[in-house]
């Protein structure tokens, strides 16, 4: 095992890598920006290193200081967390090069899966299913409605060089298909000057489905059961909870096997994540397989009782996964909140600035995870959130009302937070009901008019 | 289900009450002394009223003002949590005669296992191992000896009349019996005008062990395993863990019979403990039971992922037990240590004042359960205990680290307080490698010269 490991990141996946080496009995290095000379990541690691100013690039971003630093404390292994340079294959093989242990993927996993159309490619290959779509670009109205025609309606028409969403139109019926994709293609070269377009499945009401994978060194490749993460807003995810109510038994153990397939087929190490989209149907398809551990891992800690950060080093270090698929059991129901300093009334603004009240809520399945302390100041650099509130409930209903009970009883002064929003969000019947899909967020502040 | 209960306590067990409520959307009325008006759990409470002066006394013992709290704010059942009026038949009787409904055992099953003698004799007649022992009083060195020759040898000799350690011998061989126990008796008669004499087997470093009992009013009586809660000074519990690592599956599973035994002998409905005594040859002997939550409660929850308070509000409501014994698995290893406001370099003195700064640690398998904020004033009126720390882990080896990680991130200012004291316990060979008994910290104390 590692004599030493720098974690080469801040907040509270630091804390919370800091926390797993101390129980494993390794030491740790922290790195920080001059910003961040008080967090509590600094405070907690054995030693800790300023790698920079405060700005990411020059710091936590800064591939030359962090592996000096790792060079000159000792250390034989650096946990990226997420974020930062935890998808940065380059960093991954400087570190090779430097004779350090990457926790996480090889650089090539990291590199394939980072490219989309080399990760969609790799997933067809490997029969994993994908949003179905055209091979190459299109040109004339006739040969790609012959695609959407195959493909089935409804139907996303997008520019090659689309973005902002100009060039691009749901089609629902073929009668309206030859019209919309005329359409898209003027505004495509007006906008570009590229009349090249594309044609692809449009997924009515998806769910955000993912799975967690381990993989050890042996080749050995287990599923540790979805997160459902629908709830978002802007692509950021809000809430997130394991397992998903909506996927059967037999439905997850598909879905876990296809995600096992993604893995194996880009010769996967470490832990990861791989994303899909579940339609209206129960259809799913690979999204993108994120090569880190998340965000929202605690959740499935919570209902498989296994600690990913302890075998992301546990695998690094070349030691097998010490059971197999079958023990893998899920207990119950958890959720987790990501609580922001930022304004829900003014837009979701961060607010920065010093906590003078910081009390967590506890007892029975409530967890925090944070690297917030009273009179702290959070640095307005980086991102803005600042605890994960995680529940454990015998099942959805009991998580729910657990969460609403411990976010009533989280009191953060000094700045703005999120936690109001996030109760009454979860007050709705929608969320209540499992009645919602990826956009509801934004469909449900515009209504409420928030 | 009620619609409102009276919790009739204060601190975190008052705290883990409201919570378990309010997920159950019961509302939740707090009684408080004049010496707790800021205290954490007349915020929380829908309601609180004030029940006298801060002498226990007068207040927390107070079973008229507390009764007519009941009344007057519709509650229509009262919560004692443990200590105060917890074990009071005559206040479970009261409330019963108020129409209030208590929530615990019968008036008559307190007052059966209040008394020590009754509580033998129940024990004795439904075949639950006690301490063998003389039946009647002695009086004559030769009857005593034939009784000690029965029991085998170390036995106790007591005065039946004794006290503070007089009249009192162990013997170890039988050749010393006759000339200790007149020894005993005489010392007894000088001391308190009585030759009556009994003997007792004398258990050679015992370990504490006890069974929690789940009892619903359909008869239906479950163990949710064991907690060994040897580790005591004073009397006074100070770490508990959940499994004993000394007990194997079937040495369990016949003391979870023998403490299912015990509650059926009495009745029982409820929550109860049945605490038993364990000698080196794994031989068990009742010891009592406790008719109410335990402080430990939570290592059994961790383990069992039974939510006990609420158990004990669904059965007094008259709700069935949703589960058999053999659905009742244990997983994982969890540890409690008793976080006291005491400063254990002055004899474990009382530390109450003002809270100045109070950071609780987190992270995965990580509980608090307290009633502390910052800037509250701890009163000297009540006990010293302020946060209970609950860590979950694999094993017993992942829950000591754990917990060592955690005692060292929980921050307390203003008070003294055990944390320094609990993580060098922690850190002792002894209670590492498992080899102590109920005399185990004062030895320790004393040796390492604390």
């Amino acid at each position: 095992m590692f004599k030493r490991i720098l974690i080469a990141n801040r907040g509270e996946i630091a804390v919370r890598i800091i926390r797993a080496c101390m129980e494993m009995g390794i030491e740790t290095v922290a790195v920080y920006s001059e910003a961040d000379k008080d967090a509590m990541h600094v405070y907690l690691a054995d030693r800790a290193v300023c790698i920079g100013p405060a700005q990411s690039q020059k710091s936590y971003l800064n591939i030359p200081a962090i592996i000096t630093a790792a060079k000159l404390t000792g250390a034989e292994a650096i946990h990226p967390g997420f974020g930062f340079l935890s998808e940065n294959s380059k960093f991954a093989s400087l570190c090779s090069l430097a004779d350090i242990k990457f926790i996480g993927p090889s650089s090539s996993a990291i590199e394939l899966m980072g490219d989309k159309a080399t990760a969609r490619e790799t997933m067809k290959k490997a029969n994993v299913p994908v949003v179905p779509g055209s091979e190459g670009k299109l040109y004339t109205a006739e040969e790609a409605k012959k695609v959407a025609d195959k493909i089935g309606y409804p139907v996303m028409i997008k520019a090659s060089s689309g973005g902002g969403g100009r060039g691009m139109r749901v089609v629902n019926d073929e009668r309206e298909f030859i019209k919309l994709f005329n359409l898209c293609q003027q505004e495509s070269k007006t906008a570009f000057n590229d009349d090249a377009m594309y044609v692809e499945k449009y997924i009515v009401n998806p769910r955000h489905i993912e799975f967690q994978i381990l993989s050890d060194s042996f080749g050995k490749i287990l599923y540790l059961g979805e997160r459902d993460c629908t709830l978002q807003r802007r692509n950021q995810k809000v809430l997130e909870e394991a397992p998903s109510i909506i996927l059967d038994d037999t439905l997850r153990e598909k879905m876990g096997q296809a995600a096992v397939k993604a893995a194996k087929a880009c010769n996967y190490e470490n832990a990861g994540t791989v994303e899909f989209l579940l339609d209206r149907d129960k259809n799913f398809y690979f999204m993108e397989m994120n090569t880190r551990v998340q965000v929202e891992h605690p959740v499935t800690e919570m209902v498989t009782g296994i600690d990913i950060i302890k075998e992301q080093i546990k695998i690094a270090a070349g030691e097998p996964l010490q059971y197999e698929q079958k023990d893998i059991k899920i207990t119950g129901h958890a959720i987790e909140c990501r609580i922001n300093a930022e304004n829900p009334n003014m837009n979701f603004r961060p607010s920065p600035g010093k906590v003078t009240t910081f009390h967590t809520p506890g007892g029975f399945g409530v967890r925090v995870d944070s690297a917030i302390y009273q009179d702290y100041s959070i640095p307005p650099f980086y991102d803005s959130m600042i605890a994960k509130l995680i529940v454990h409930g015998k099942d959805r209903n009991e998580a729910i009302d657990k969460m609403k009970v411990a976010l009533s009883q989280f009191v953060i002064d000094g700045v703005d937070n999120n936690i109001d929003f996030l109760l009454r969000l979860l007050c709705s019947d929608d969320v209540i009901n499992n009645n919602y899909d990826t956009s509801y967020i934004e469909k449900w502040l515009k209504k409420s008019g928030e």
